[in-house]
């Protein structure tokens, strides 16, 4: 299966301004790729590319006043399938894990991990420490947290979604994964593209979608606690400890999105 | 000079728990040492080093149930000379920065910069866009933060203690980091050994102590918000975003600290 | 398309020896294994797993003295389509590469590039500063070396290729990888497995099978200089500056390997 | 006690040529600089600063066609102490390493440990498996090459210098580098500063000097297969698996070296 993924964002810039961009498709992603990887700016700008500490490809530039357009087209090959499941996959003892992973059990600016410890075993400390545990996380936050795009807001931690039970699918990820953590099982965020292959069409726009991976059976799998199901066709973006390592941009100094738009269906033969 | 260096930690530990340590001095360090690099453990467990993320030499182990004592000692030599100061060092513009540095500049779990913008540039906007900003910062920081070991709280963040203005140390680079990044200047937290001396004997037992390094005419310096001056004699153990990635021990578990010393003296010849 | 993966090695071990493997399929293709990675050993050892510096999932044990086997299986899903071509694809220049890429133009064990440097520009200096000076290299090496197991050694560098002509797949790729980088297009070498999945059979046992990338229009793109055509159904297994940096096991002293079947074919419905 | 270190390079340039650049100071002796690290360069041009994949940072820049020179000045600090011997460290067995310290027990550019092994094992096998097979090394070495700049040629490796028993410090350091990595002892190359601090005045004018690191008792010590005892006042400029990895200049092109002059001596107070 072929999919179309790409996107166009138009800023408003009053002053020139550095951004740092997390707006390729992963290197990883490399092979699935039917086309070269290049980010089209208008005005045309130096754009420079750089592998970030988590093996994302970031770029960074300075954008000029005025109109400034990113755009983005490819074509990723997909083996059209379900994403595999936990079901079954190894929980690891934290004295078995890789170390390299090891950051994925910590705290970071969105997962407070340390002000959930007590909650998250007191809510999960009687289920079995096996893959069954993060199935019944991601139930948990699946069905007490109410997806709406009105709940969202930048700043909001997975210590303000545990309180509010609202929010869009980067906050359904940060309470998994703040959870997940505090149980000793490494987890990390993820953003990319997810289409409506194999489900219902979804009654807004599409936009970029976050899900989340854990560490089980020796490998990562991918999770997704607003759907809670597998799905098919995801093209991976940018991973990080959560939402603050990945933002699509990051601007320093000011600088206005104006218009959004995303694409990612599948290329009918 | 040579500065001798080490602590014995006691843990009283309930049941088996895997421990992340970052007791070690830095692996950039080990050029001054005078002795190999050993954590002794009583009683003697397997422990497995590695070099995170940062840099920094780790270790994993598994504490057994029962008493559980840490220790480490060495002789560091040093210049004895007063660390280099900032002044005149060149400012550099987010395009200009090398790019492993701009991580850096984002949000971390003790430093909400993204919550902080209006107020750094409210405070700070108006200072040169000099060498004489991140110093106006440490001024403010220094002044406006009072000092205290009753302050201490573990999940303290850079917002509480703008907040509450009153920490330890810990707090203060936290408040400074997090002002300067929201300013575009990267900052990062360290954390070793810092003796009395050239200065007047503290009137607490030794600790380790934290401090922070900020990137300035293509170099990394290093600052202490909390004194505000030049010192001699810091070994440096780890550094991190902030706190959270260099705590000198994370538990995954329940493992009570029952005893703490560190010693950092000059040793006279 | 599903695709059966895996092996089984048997070293005959005269007195315990430490190894390190790179026997894990690639950490990139975890989200497409329909299974959790697991090396099997008989007799069972403790396998302690790590990302080498090149992003490999790789592990290291201590083989006990005797029989000492290892063994994997599992199944990646694959979209059944050829690889993506270079075909119109931008040849970077230098200064426009990222940097982290920079280590993929240098000389490495089995890549003279600093002993190919007229070689390669007396060769392919008058083509066009394109993909197809990389087109150029492949099918030099693709005509002018000769394939034969019976040519195989292991310390046989790009260099003796060049003089000899002769190799088995790991040696064309030396060899392009090498005129590549002298060349200033970075190229690095690849393992996995590749089945027969669209090709006829091979007359051989199954194997391993080397392959390469080179950078092109910002992303890295799979090249295979002794079969010269896009196949379909590749599992990367792992990849470094050359063969030094990946071989699949690596013994710290004696091990003879004495049984060593692989295999690749694809899941018929 | 405070080192002057610096240098300058003047490059003959018939055409725009990309380099990259190891001439930084190491970025683990930023703490002990006086003043912010720089390169000036003649005519200016964008020096483009990264950390490398070892943690060095090298600059890549384009070096106009023309007269182009490298300045670059500085003051270290320094103890003004010996450097530590390895006397009585612990030899570590391969399953106790770090793993990340792995990599340095392969096989390299100028090292060809897989030549080597037999040898090693031949001429050392038979020493203790302790620090003294590391002395036993060096002393070997020290004994059995013959320095002399009229032998240094650029492709020269270990194997060449096994043979021909003639060479500058880079030859050292690669004929010990390589027989330790054959007995399974990390060494790592190194390269920077060293003046006659504490030894006769050399007859011969300031260069970049070459040393060695092996690791024992879990960290890394500075060792000197040349001169063989130890010295006052090295500054560290690049580390990686041999030469190949720190040239001090990799042009992608043509640039012919016209001036090369070194300065590091005491500043007298």
């Amino acid at each position: 299966m072929l999919i179309h993924i790409g996107y166009e964002l138009i800023f408003d810039v009053p002053a020139p301004v550095s951004m740092l961009l997390m707006l390729y498709t992963h290197p990883e992603q490399a092979h699935v790729l039917q086309k070269p990887q290049r980010l089209i700016t208008e005005p045309k700008v130096k754009v420079d590319d750089f592998k970030d500490w988590f093996g994302n490809r970031a770029a960074r530039l300075v954008a000029p006043a005025g109109k400034f357009r990113i755009y983005y087209d490819n074509v990723a090959a997909d083996s059209g399938l379900k994403e595999a499941t936990i079901h079954g996959a190894r929980l690891h003892p934290v004295d078995e894990l890789p170390k390299d992973i090891l950051k994925y059990l910590l705290a970071s600016r969105y997962c407070e991990v340390d002000r959930m410890l007590d909650t998250a075993w007191g809510l999960f400390g009687h289920t079995p420490a096996t893959w069954q545990r993060v199935q019944a996380v991601m139930d948990w936050v699946h069905t007490n947290v109410t997806f709406g795009y009105e709940f969202a807001r930048p700043t909001k931690t997975a210590y303000d979604v545990f309180v509010e039970r609202k929010g869009v699918c980067r906050d359904f990820m940060h309470m998994a994964i703040t959870l997940l953590r505090a149980l000793n099982i490494p987890a990390r965020y993820a953003t990319g593209y997810l289409g409506d292959i194999g489900v219902p069409p979804a009654p807004f726009p599409m936009d970029f979608s976050a899900w989340f991976e854990v560490y089980l059976g020796h490998r990562w799998y991918t999770l997704d606690a607003r759907h809670n199901e597998p799905r098919i066709g995801r093209v991976l973006q940018a991973r990080g400890r959560d939402a603050c390592d990945v933002a699509l941009t990051t601007s320093f100094g000011t600088a206005r999105l104006e218009k959004f738009t995303v694409w990612t269906e599948e290329v009918k033969p």
